[in-house]
């Protein structure tokens, strides 16, 4: 199983490229299924075209137009590879067996009815999936939400037990920071399911979360590679086939989120469940919770949020506010998460002061902390992200190979 | 029923103007199913796509491609719907029932599933059907080839039992003639089935072939009309339907033939099925066929077939010649058709005596002549095919509406 993301097959000759890539496996003796996105911009296009006819997309014609982008680049493959001589076949979500619930836009696979793809590899020729869509119980088609070209490709690589599931992207794969941020980030050779869900949900964007948790879920081998090189990625394995866990795997960040923060609410039972439910009933993502005990009976409740769902927040929290008779509620638009993420931290307890001192020393004040058994993550002013990131890359001596 | 060009449908304007009056159409009472067929330049962009990843496109992989265009379309037609306030839903071929053969890029409907369709129509909803597209027996997108959004609305109209299905297009219906070779071209306010075959085979461009020969054999009333007007078009219906039937209804060109002469072939029994077999095999359609009985018991054999196929015929007419010891052929590409039209013609023999001499008088040498009961074309010289045209629609006073 091979899927190539929107930047590997932007144009016909990236295209022309991922079928030589595809063929050769092919011709090392594998049976090939690949999955791909549309063609680089073709989902913002389209996207765009939806907005000029229409101030609130339909969300099941949006998902019958967006869908539209990756027939079309998993045909162009289709042809590409035919055309080195191989026997292919492109097919659509639905073709492919990809069956979901009727959530459009952010629709989960609920079933995967793979014979078609079996008998077309059974037959000698190259599956090509059309990644990102499927189809629902009612035959209506949907997709499966941002980064569901890695989901499509996981999903079909465990209903046929592939070796591998190898994501090809435009980066050489998982790194201990962002590259662009930290020049010295080392590319990492495996991390375990459950760091990179960590990662993915802590700001790293190279792999999408709901892929990690299928692939977790289902065990498959993931391979995290640049189509542009031959080169090893990153292979995202369970945590016992890690030859030499590392204390410390990576550090992510993430600066789409916004902070909010309620306050004096009293201090009564049942409190946190009239806040958060309202809030998870209008569809809006809460990230991290913090409530702190102040004077008087009366606490302040904070947690994180995407700033894109702060419109839609909005109103919700003035409702809330009244419920629960608090004395107001504030925003702030300009934070950043920075995560240290590895499975080597149950082990070591030392981690967290560590984190927490490197970033004192640099005068950077730590807004909000969470921790998981391999994750602690601190919210910091904005300005102070990128800093936060290359000063803990630094204390935790991620860029040597021997930590 | 309704369908709408890529003209109609070429930019997001377009589809919200093309909304307004489905929309109008189902505010009036009417019940209203849509097919659409894909944005202006979207299926050449798609195949110029096609042609940069493959030199021969895969017939069943470029038939995924071109139909993500009716997709694309047929979801923001929706869209443009759903925004104005009425409840709508894109389907593909596939989900309109819309069974076909196997033969990728040309192939024929089979039979015609229309539950889904209906159900929504009865359930209030405006259906906007994908054009020129349907599914296989075994669950391959398949295409319909040349005008198959024509096709697609004709059937599913025919399967609704619909009370009209108006062609909306960028022209104001059927002219006497190609109203930018003839100034003075009128609108025809109904022609019959039989003329508008004709008229489509003999290279009237508004109508495609296939859908005038599904509607004539399931009785669709067809109304071709403009989609930048109120005005009525022109109906296609029944003989017995079209009140006042003029001798000559129109007159088409056709400029896309070549035309081949196998010289010299021995006047013997069965010699024509052995010089159209193999053509046929190959899958060449030939237009019109003459034979010239010449000196010494030979014959030239003159026909035309589209220059499109000029280079897939060329080889097999080299064993052709062989095969049926023939002296040698030739090709003329600068050929052009001129076809006079009229159910009138029946009863009116005239007609062809009066053609040949409005030709002969301009000096317009005629080079083959056929007919059928309802239709005359001459092959003219390419220079002369605008002039022919031309004088023939003085000559059979087509301006004037009172023939």
């Amino acid at each position: 199983m091979q899927k190539y993301g929107g930047t590997s097959v932007a144009d016909p000759e990236r295209i022309k490229n991922v079928a030589k890539r595809v063929v050769a496996t092919a011709a090392a003796g594998h049976q090939v299924c690949v999955v791909v996105s549309a063609m680089g911009a073709m989902t913002d296009q389209l996207l765009e075209l939806a907005g000029e006819v229409s101030t609130h997309p339909h969300p099941r014609e949006q998902d019958m137009l967006l869908t539209a982008g990756e027939r079309i680049s998993s045909a162009l493959l289709a042809m590409a590879v035919i055309e080195l001589g191989r026997d292919a076949v492109s097919l659509t979500g639905s073709q492919a067996g990809i069956v979901t619930d009727e959530r459009h836009g952010k629709a989960r696979i609920v079933e995967l009815r793979p014979q078609r793809v079996l008998d077309a590899l059974d037959a000698g020729r190259i599956v090509i999936v059309a990644g990102f869509q499927g189809v629902s119980g009612t035959s209506n088609i949907t997709t499966l939400g941002r980064g569901g070209s890695d989901t499509t490709a996981v999903a079909v690589a465990a209903g046929l037990e592939a070796d591998v599931c190898e994501i090809y992207t435009d980066v050489d794969g998982v790194f201990t920071a962002d590259p662009r941020v930290v020049p010295g980030a080392r590319k990492l050779d495996a991390v375990t399911y459950e760091e990179m869900l960590e990662l993915a949900a802590s700001g790293a964007k190279v792999l999408a979360l709901r892929s990690v948790e299928y692939a977790r879920t289902h065990g498959v081998a993931v391979h995290v590679r640049s189509s542009f090189g031959e080169a090893d990625g990153t292979w995202i394995v369970k945590e016992e086939d890690v030859l030499e866990q590392a204390i410390i795997s990576g550090i992510a960040s993430d600066s789409s989120e916004a902070k909010v923060t309620i306050l004096g609410v009293p201090d009564k039972p049942g409190i946190a469940g009239r806040v958060f439910r309202p809030l998870a009933d209008a569809g809006i993502h809460i990230d991290m919770i913090v409530q702190n005990v102040s004077a008087a009976g009366r606490s302040d409740i904070s947690f994180t949020l995407p700033q894109s769902d702060l419109p839609a927040a909005e109103p919700v929290l003035d409702v809330i506010a009244k419920l629960v008779d608090a004395q107001g509620h504030t925003y702030e638009s300009d934070i950043g998460k920075v995560s240290l993420i590895g499975a080597g931290m149950r082990s070591n307890p030392g981690v967290a002061a560590d984190m927490f001192e490197a970033l004192a020393d640099a005068g950077i004040n730590i807004e909000i902390i969470s921790t998981s058994s391999i994750r602690i993550s601190c919210v910091v002013h904005g300005a102070d992200l990128e800093r936060a990131v290359q000063i803990l890359h630094e204390r935790f001596e991620l860029s040597s190979a021997a930590q």
